[in-house]
């Protein structure tokens, strides 16, 4: 007997889910039916800002896998097509089609939350103006392009300095525009330590980028045709021809809201190790729109993440089709690049640590990431964070040039395993000239957090 | 009352335990006297391939530390001065100054054997005519560099295709000598399987160096003037300008083996987790001269490399000062760049899994370095082993571009963790479009192997 799976959004995870599921029961056994509100599938939305600064000069480049490929492997999927109310006692999703304004009811056996995350737009006036653009989807990348390729000024305002809006702001000087980037916090990248951040500020000052911190957007103006003219602030107004909005996303959970399905502090599904829905064996949600655990802190936290949904995808797949796979949480780990500058991070930051009662020790060093004397040796900075009396590490932080943001892997690696930074001394990393000093940077910042938690515990 | 230390050998390992025993005593309290055979102190041996093909271009800058800023640290140090014999009983060391051959005996209280390693020079005819290089000590690359400034043939031979071997072969190249690597293997770089070192052959040879392997060197065909004109082995004859020998190194044990200190199978020194020579508390060992824990494996092996000749010498220099530390062991990582080759490894070869009684399952998985639609994304061949019924990583492989080498450092941090390859596969790696695809490499050979294992399982 064939059973259905409903899957509710067709990106990262609801297609990975998809494709895994099918992957492990034939067409016979389990129907697959996705519904996907946008024009695309499976498409690196992380990928959009070097779409839009021109390294990649192709949207079809973004997209790993197409509707029409994914109906080649016997899934429905159904592309303009929104998911507007869920019945969970009647095992059953109303669908409404965009196009025709059609709706019918579908039945499920399994049902899959893929619903994503949502930009944050805050209730200012002009935020909906023309030429103010979020960058989220294709469609939203596809929109800014426009716009980028066809307004007469050359000035654009990108609002918040999180990931995009950083990387929106690189891409924007790339395209030739002059770009203010307009920030809440004191410094950028919040998910880093101010300290860490401001290297990154001097970076993006350093390529020509104004940088404003400590601003509270207002509002937008706008002109007599409702364009978008100035993002004002409490104190100022930046002219702009284009305003990018990069204020981050919260889950996209209204629909699982509504039927009552259990959330966490930041509006994400809350889900067990195999990724179901808590309470709903038949329910699983993956993706942008959960929470995942932080085995650094043992809370609940929303990361939207590509690589987090493809992993949730893999998972939530092999669970519909009646594999066994689980998802034991994340140790908080991002990397991006700024200009030359790549940024990393891993664990807590010290405000996350204080957050949870933890006492630490911090250090910072600064060393190369190449032996000294090999060409294209650049100076590397690494923050490291470890917890008194354990000597657990707790988080790193990594601003250097090429070579410097992978190395985050290793801590992310040492964080999973729960080990001490007196253990991370003596790890066997690789070492030649090309690569590394003798002493990799990241050893170098543990040696010095461990002889920081002798010193804390003479005192 | 004031002790003294006698360390021999002024590299790496002793002048790391040197400056360590300094920051931890003071001069009243503990006198350190360094005897150093050489010219030189606290090089690396690493760069000198990099320094012989010009990326390095002058020979102080592979010195981090001169003879001079160790005696302004209150170290004695005794340049071109060679211990001859060891009285454990006596607690003494008799030297001899090469220059004036004069001889004292030097009483200890504590002593510090450092003596590194001596390339392997089988005993064949011509091995010690001109023309024929070692390059293994800073002396070594300034006599080759001398020999490639003046000689007038463009033909070099490089035997053996380890590290060196490969490295010089590369730096020769640079130099626009035409280098035939002669190699007693099938495939270059024995420390991989030989499946991996496949694709260093090919991309050696894509750089027009001649690779030839399954020779066995028979001798050095030299001409009358006692120069070297060719390699010989038992099919063929090689003619050379210039012959380089990188066929590997044994321990500089001579010394302590005349002392009667316990020896493993390599020749290498046995000591202790603090680093103390076994069953000798007032004598430590560190660097090329000793043998190390494989944490894989649980046996002892010779791996001269710089990176753990510094741990050593860090943690010989607490023991000394009267601090502590130790050194758990090595994992077996190692990186090399050869041509534009990143090639790595880390935990064990198939054969060294074999040998140790292991049952494995083994996968190879091709990836790019960044995500595929990214520019400057390269190929990426990774390989993984892991243990039948534990799921425990044993090993990885990684030859790629840009970008590839240092992934290993993830496979280092979960070998040292003991991870399973199903643990594995949910590590949150830093993943950015620039930096990595959604699956990094090394996550998607831990899904292909724990799949592998689940089919194993079942038969």
């Amino acid at each position: 007997m064939s059973e259905r799976v409903v899957i509710i959004g067709g990106d990262a995870a609801g297609m990975s889910a998809a494709s895994q599921a099918r992957r492990l029961r034939r067409v016979e056994e389990l129907e697959i039916v996705v519904f996907e509100r946008g024009h695309f599938t499976s498409y690196s939305a992380c990928g959009i800002p070097y779409w839009v600064g021109g390294d990649v000069t192709d949207r079809d480049e973004l997209i790993a896998r197409t509707p029409a490929e994914h109906r080649a492997r016997d899934i429905d999927l159904r592309l303009r097509t929104e998911v507007v109310e869920l019945d969970v006692p009647g095992r059953r999703v109303r669908a409404r089609e965009l196009e025709t304004g059609a709706e019918s009811w579908w039945d499920y056996d399994k049902l899959v939350l893929a619903t994503g995350a949502t930009p944050i737009r805050p209730p200012l006036p002009g935020i909906d103006a023309a030429g103010v653009h979020g960058v989220q989807t294709l469609d939203d990348g596809q929109a800014l392009i426009d716009t980028l390729e066809t307004v007469e000024g050359r000035r654009a305002v990108v609002v918040g300095a999180g990931y995009i809006g950083v990387e929106m702001a690189e891409a924007l000087i790339s395209r030739g525009f002059d770009v203010t980037l307009v920030n809440r916090g004191t410094e950028p990248m919040s998910t880093l330590d101010p300290d860490m951040g401001v290297l990154i500020r001097k970076a993006m000052e350093g390529m020509g980028i104004r940088v404003v911190g400590n601003a509270e957007v207002t509002g937008i103006r706008t002109d007599d045709a409702g364009r978008a003219r100035a993002v004002t602030t409490a104190d100022a107004e930046y002219p702009a021809d284009v305003v990018v909005l990069g204020i981050g996303v919260r889950p996209a959970t209204e629909l699982a809201r509504a039927a009552g399905l259990p959330q966490g502090q930041s509006g994400g599904l809350l889900t067990d190790l195999a990724m179901r829905v808590r309470g709903h064996e038949n329910i699983w949600a993956g993706g942008d729109c959960v929470e995942v655990l932080d085995l650094v802190s043992g809370s609940e936290r929303h990361i939207p993440l590509g690589t987090h949904a493809n992993k949730h995808g893999q998972i939530i797949g092999s669970g519909v089709g009646g594999d066994y796979a689980t998802f034991p949480g994340v140790v908080g780990t991002a990397v991006s690049k700024v200009c030359d500058l790549e940024v990393a991070r891993t664990g807590l930051r010290e405000k996350d640590a204080r957050a949870v009662g933890l006492q630490f020790v911090t250090v910072v060093i600064e060393s190369t990431s190449r032996s000294g004397y090999f060409p294209g040796a650049a100076p590397m900075t690494v923050k490291m964070l470890a917890e008194r009396r354990s000597g657990r590490l707790l988080g790193v932080q990594i601003v250097g040039r090429e070579g410097a943001g992978k190395r985050i892997d290793i801590a992310a690696v040492a964080l999973t395993a729960r080990m001490t930074v007196e253990q991370m001394i003596a790890l066997d990393l690789g070492y030649a000239p090309p690569f590394s000093p003798v002493w990799d940077p990241v050893l170098v910042a543990a040696r010095k957090a461990a002889s920081a938690l002798r010193k804390q515990d003479r005192n």
